[in-house]
């Protein structure tokens, strides 16, 4: 099944279960985070669907405004650097361990919103498979963390790049507001195939392509890895990291302007597609 | 005035404002944070206070068990590199912008809580002063900023340098459950000086020592620079660094051993005594 956080009229959310392309039935909880949070979950859903379906109860395309997927989630923690392709074809080793940074769901966006930038001039692109974590996991073996996945989503780890190279640390560059889409659905872990094909595009131009079979820390890896230190909850996010093909990366390096739209896509779970609103660098208060 | 966060028979927290070294009142929200996203907070601890002052509904030491000052903040961002003096000694150059990064809340521990490390063979000390965010910051400037200050308290971003540098990004390192004391109490901005001393002790020995006179990047100038790019809320914590004297940088190094107690102070405010329970570094499962 696909469920989505669709924004509701009075100005919340709801959990919602994807009917088809254009159909989502109203679930009983205010997200998808919210619902997975549930003992049972699934039998929320089944039970829901079928006394609903019988009235009827159908949410329309026409109002269905999809909101971030996980906008309460505890964590998002991301990891760098994963795509063993790329990193080979750049001439580097393999990493041993995951580079994992953190960010808040402030940071989440819907997958159609506008996304509107204050401050940098260098606005990148990062494609991703996203996984969204159904139990809770601590100190769990690889087979814990596989049977603890509740699905999987499409994310756009969206960087600052002027920010992120600041200092040593990326924080800065990848924790601005509003600015990462995640979305429309997860497809739940059960329907999913063991790899997919990540794709982005500018303005309806691919510029990144990655399969997620050449991962090199794949998602119950990075996720039992993680719990090694932190807790993980339902509703929590691991954002895998991206395929080749980021803006820094091209000569001349291209960065989003004003008005682009960034389309990033995963066969079988959907798409987002966000236009950017980028706004000229503030002057900063730094150390004078 | 004095808050904590206490935690209560019932399994629960509750906010308390401290009375005297030994005592407290409990106040009618669940913990610091909860508190201050009170609209008129401060009115509620006055009304609150001589109310119960009239009843002697006053919490006995004997029961007070301090709990993580800020247990639900939604953010816990970090500045690295922030003593000038401890920078210009090791013969850099002062940066140009705050280093950030980011932690969630499952870090956090009580003033005098004993500390648990699974998995880490190299826990070190960092000795800091935390500031405790008041009121909403979005793009503010330096003056907005530092009346946004709700107050100050002692933090020891306790971290584990084996897995610190097992990439460029710190955060695995810095972010493992329940292993940064926080507390015992907030100073409210209104009664704090303008600078505080900073000191770390292990089993009693002077280890860390500094003035926030030195921080490159003070209070008001951090959380300004990090609202310009994510919004900061009442019971948010940031923060501020740590001087010179951390184990890693001592010849040979110096870490953490099971049984030792870390001492953290801050003339003022109060002091953190924590006891940490070292585990042997487990299996950690890595790219085969």
């Amino acid at each position: 099944m696909k469920l989505a956080t669709l924004r509701t009229a009075n100005g919340g959310t709801t959990a919602a279960l994807a009917t088809g392309a254009d159909s989502y039935l109203a679930l009983p909880a205010a997200d998808v985070g919210a619902l997975l949070a549930l003992p049972e979950w699934r039998q929320v859903v089944e039970k829901t669907a079928a006394a609903q379906e019988a009235h009827q109860q159908v949410i329309a395309a026409v109002d269905a405004d999809v909101a971030p997927l996980l906008p309460r989630a505890g964590k998002v923690i991301c990891c760098g650097l994963n795509y063993g392709d790329h990193i080979q074809e750049m001439g580097r080793e393999l990493p041993e361990y995951p580079t994992l940074f953190a960010k808040y769901a402030d940071t989440l966006v819907g997958a159609a919103d506008a996304v509107e930038v204050h401050g940098s001039g260098r606005v990148d692109w990062e494609a991703e498979l996203a996984v969204v974590v159904g139990s809770e996991l601590y100190r769990a073996d690889e087979d814990q963390a596989r049977a603890a996945i509740a699905g999987y989503t499409v994310a756009n780890d969206v960087s600052m790049r002027d920010w992120q190279s600041r200092t040593l640390q990326w924080f800065q560059g990848k924790a601005f507001d509003a600015t990462t889409p995640v979305g429309p659905v997860m497809l739940t872990a059960d329907e999913a195939g063991q790899h997919f094909d990540v794709r982005g595009y500018v303005n309806g131009q691919l510029v990144q392509q990655g399969n997620t079979s050449t991962l090199v820390f794949g998602p119950a890896q990075l996720l039992s890895y993680i719990s090694q230190f932190t807790v993980l909850r339902p509703g929590d996010l691991v954002l895998t990291g991206t395929p080749g093909g980021v803006g820094m990366g091209m000569t001349p390096p291209r960065f989003l302007k004003d008005g682009d739209v960034l389309t990033t896509e995963i066969d079988g779970i959907g798409q987002l597609e966000n236009q950017f609103r980028i706004h000229a660098p503030a002057a900063i208060p730094a150390n004078a």
